[in-house]
């Protein structure tokens, strides 16, 4: 390796520990040890190993940078600082509530594609654009993920690592800053480097451990992992939390503290010496992007179902995805094992080169839908409702990270019968409602379920739709349109006396509820609300208006944080008398039908409800 | 091995078999051919290895048996029918609506710990099983947990793996069932039986490859796991689904479906042969347990600050948990490498012998706390209230396990600050709220903290304690009590023009406006909601009464499935107007005041918004 190559980025990494050290002293807060641990392999990707344009952050063959370890974000600034992307003197508004520099990245930022900051997402985000790299763009991009080793206790990591290696993505290249040292204590490997190069191996991967310190060894193992063709690279580093500075270095108890401004920030800033500034080093840039037409989107094919048909929404969905895929190249479908369930089997049948099945681990199918998004694809990521909750803080993260992701969770309910509470979605809608810009959609038909699908891959941002298990009536024609934020009022007339809104299967009950009270000469007004998230609060004001200000809500999910609570919070302030039926108690196995009448949420419950709050 | 052993249990095998098919060829449902792969490995285990009284399952010194696969709940039911625990007959009952033998496993049956279904967990509870018998009760009963190949993509599998290793775990025995096939197609490493033991080897376990129908070969192993000391065992299993029966060995397309009655029901049964009814074989009883003294629980020590003194809740819970540690030896706690942040390092300095380092793998965290729970201790399971959600599903398990687990969630809220959106807990009461059975708790100040620590350790069943970052003053004396289910009304005149109900740093913000409102005399009721669930339904509707019916509530949350939405469930259908003010909008870096002004929840919007509604 030419010396002076070496040198340079000695200085280079030097000045990425003063940026660090100084921008958090600045900002009274973040990790500036953890930062100076990662100094020299930052500097040794963003100034020599990665391939991008500095001056353009959507060049389709950028190498992609996910800093996994989040916290380490103001050595990633100063890397920019030092690549020109932004000013040195911004990183000293680090933190600040006017400043896009955050305590942890998040794509406010040009160059950060997605939020990290919750450890253990990042190689999934990677898997996801290693993915379209190799099968979808067909691009030459590499994609390095910098780890740290406390986050690789995380199991959402070794769902990307055996993955990634049962699909021999060797266009993803990991790094583990191995530091020994978690937040609060050591870590449990420590500094055994010979230890992780074994599981990453036994997993699969090309693991090479080096001196996280010496540059020779970080370009080495850089270039050795490019030239590895048949598999992904895991690099394991060998280093010290505040290297660089005596009073820091390996010591505990600095773990998220700042150098105090005065005597111990000068002490740090002299030992670290001077900043360099030439700007001496080259940085390469990415091929040529081929000449790619704009992808042909046509209009979605429409449903075709004769009314009264019985068909599941999750058959809907299937039959939905897979129109959406003729017409919409962009789109991609990523399942958990459970394809032959929730119907994505219908989409693989058709574009198999666009299907990606991730096995049965829900945290790296959704962080890999994270990555597939951010690279211009519209990922429909399915599985149960309830498996989708093992993915919680991923889903979570997709919002922070403003991600164009569509979420579908089948087998939502009770309704779903004889398999039991452990495979029941009943408070998967209480999580995607509360998504900053989500939208939640719940169709009661497989026309309805057939549109949201569309409408879905529409709208620009987090979609999740939820579908049933059981065959349920068509109830609308095949050309009836379900705008995001509407609602249909399948029954109405003069002298209804309560609404009753409900969805998915408790909309086919409260039809029935209605036949039955109509016998009775008991007149309701019946709203399906396929739009959970927005509601359509202008119709159901006006339904209120119209029924003695009473509502009666319906759902096959528990009580907190669905479609009664959507109402409630939309029209609670206008003093009206919202009632709510839903699933009481922890459910069992057992017909549907019998749990849907044990658990208060059939046709029988409505009626005894409306006659009760008539 | 004894002949006569091996042809015994392989007897027994066969009847599993059958048992396995004809119940649920009778339910019309379940996963027959999933349990015939085990069919031999549980006979090993239930008539031979295990020591366990089949007259009493509360044996202290019983060996465990976890199915974390747990879809093969009817090969466990006929293994316990072989046993004398219920009878053949009951088999029959299989997922009927009054048979407490579910579609998956749940503690409904006496012999069920814990609920199983969602995969990838049972290793976990075995990890908690096995640090109380290690390290707690110091009893030499086994945890033996039967896992899927499939399942064993789970991330959730490898934090367990790591974590048990690394505790020694030697009384942790895991069978990998590896018939090569998942629901919807083959798993990654199919039959590799190398593969999987490399893997378990280089994360420190014993790991020991068998066919896994070769009862020999099963026996040799778990004595050789039972004989390893030093570190926990896994047996991985060569096996076929549906083996016993010629039309579905190995055969695709059988997953989750049942033999239909008639001539392909016929047939298998034919093959397997006839039931065999000897009861031939011993099984061996757990050592007799020691005479433990009932432990001796005192009262909790009280809170000790003064008024207006400046404590977070967080710090609360840190000093009211090793207080309580004092008081209880049942207490255990575990944190994931936050135990400075959240302040759970307050037990482990008083207590080190009853707190567990899980490291960063909340799923895991949450896993072996459940674990502990079912073995009689009271777990208080702590991270920040984000990261909790990386263990939503294994939370959603809890419920169904009816687990006497607490829970901690710190750093609540924009009021953290600078750390930015990655680190803020804002949608951790809809997940928590939407638990069967949960009570939800989120104290005001240090003195409340303390107070329902204690109480959450009274309370029989989940509680969630949601704790905040910034110091905030003590409003309390320090023999105040806080029921749970109750609230505090702070501030009360006759003249109250709304009723603001605010909790944690949002109840402060509620104080701050009363002033400023004070100040142009308009006078507001402030309700501190320190029980979000179950929500003090009585106070709450007799201030609206006194307050023109109107309602405020204000919370350090997203506005979906919060204290809102808890106060809207809970009086709803009374014809108030309730308004809401909850974090609007995606939050980011910044001054916790500025961010709470940003975004809507601070003193100064709380005035604003009454004046609005007054």
């Amino acid at each position: 390796m030419a010396e002076n190559l070496t040198t340079i980025l000695k200085q280079k990494a030097n000045n990425l520990r003063i940026h660090s050290i100084v921008s958090t002293s600045e900002a009274g807060s973040g990790h500036p040890t953890t930062c100076m641990s990662a100094a020299d392999i930052v500097s040794a990707l963003f100034f020599h190993a990665m391939r991008y344009d500095p001056q353009n952050s959507n060049h389709p063959n950028n190498d992609r940078f996910i800093l996994s370890k989040g916290h380490a974000a103001p050595v990633l600034y100063a890397a920019w600082a030092e690549a020109g992307i932004i000013s040195v003197d911004d990183l000293l508004t680090l933190r600040r509530i006017d400043s896009d520099l955050e305590g942890h990245p998040t794509p406010r930022l040009e160059w950060i594609d997605v939020a990290t900051g919750s450890l253990g997402q990042g190689l999934s985000i990677g898997v996801g654009m290693a993915l379209n790299g190799k099968c979808l763009d067909k691009s030459d991009y590499r994609v390095y993920v910098l780890l740290g080793d406390g986050e690789a206790a995380e199991g959402g990591v070794w769902e990307a690592v055996a993955l990634a290696a049962h699909y021999k993505l060797s266009n993803l290249i990991g790094i583990v800053d191995v530091n020994g040292m978690g937040q609060s204590q050591h870590t449990m490997c420590g500094s055994d480097i010979e230890s992780y190069c074994r599981r990453f191996e036994a997993f699969g991967w090309k693991a090479i451990g080096i001196d996280g310190h010496n540059l020779d060894e970080i370009l080495s193992a850089l270039n050795e992992a490019k030239a590895t063709e048949d598999r992904p690279t895991m690099i394991i580093a060998r280093t010290f939390k505040g290297k660089g500075v005596s009073f820091l270095e390996n010591k505990e108890g600095w773990h998220g503290k700042t150098i105090p401004k005065g005597e111990q920030l000068d002490t740090a800033l002299t030992e670290l010496g001077p900043l360099t500034t030439d700007r001496n080093f080259e940085i390469e840039k990415p091929a040529e992007p081929a000449i790619v037409a704009e992808p042909k989107i046509d209009e979605v094919a429409l449903p075709d179902y004769q009314i009264g048909e019985a068909v599941a929404t999750r058959s809907g969905y299937g039959a939905g995805l897979a129109k959406l895929g003729d017409a919409n190249p962009l789109v991609v479908a990523l399942d958990g094992d459970v394809k032959n369930s929730t119907y994505a089997d219908q989409f693989m049948a058709k574009h198999s080169d666009r299907y990606f099945e991730m096995f049965i681990a829900e945290q790296n199918l959704v962080g890999a839908g994270i990555g597939l998004s951010k690279c211009g694809k519209i990922p429909f990521v399915s599985s149960f409702a309830a498996f989708l909750l093992r993915a919680g803080d991923h889903i979570r993260m997709s919002a922070i990270s403003q991600a164009n992701i569509k979420y579908v969770g089948s087998h939502c309910g009770v309704s779903i019968g004889e398999d039991g509470p452990s495979q029941m979605g009943l408070e998967d809608l209480a999580i995607f409602r509360a998504l900053p810009g989500s939208v939640v959609l719940y169709p009661s038909d497989a026309v309805a379920a057939e549109r949201l699908v569309a409408g879905a891959a529409a709208y620009k941002g987090i979609a999740y739709i939820r579908t049933s298990r059981p065959a349920t009536p068509v109830i609308y024609s095949n050309d009836e349109q379900f705008p995001i934020g509407g609602s249909k009022v399948v029954r109405s007339s003069d002298r209804d006396q309560v609404t009753v809104i409900g969805a998915g299967v408790t909309l086919h009950e409260a039809l029935q509820a209605y036949e039955a009270l109509k016998a009775e000469d008991i007149s309701i007004r019946v709203i399906d609300l396929y739009s959970i998230k927005p509601v359509d609060t202008e119709t159901i004001l006006s339904a209120a208006a119209a029924t003695n200000d009473t509502l009666l809500t319906v759902e096959d999910h528990y009580p907190e944080g669905g479609l009664g609570d959507a109402v409630l919070g939309a029209v609670g302030s206008q003093g009206l008398k919202i009632h709510k039926l839903a699933v009481n108690g922890l459910p069992r196995s057992g017909k549907p039908d019998e749990l849907m009448e044990l658990h208060g949420i059939s046709a029988a419950c409505i009626v005894r409800k409306v006659k009760e709050i008539a």
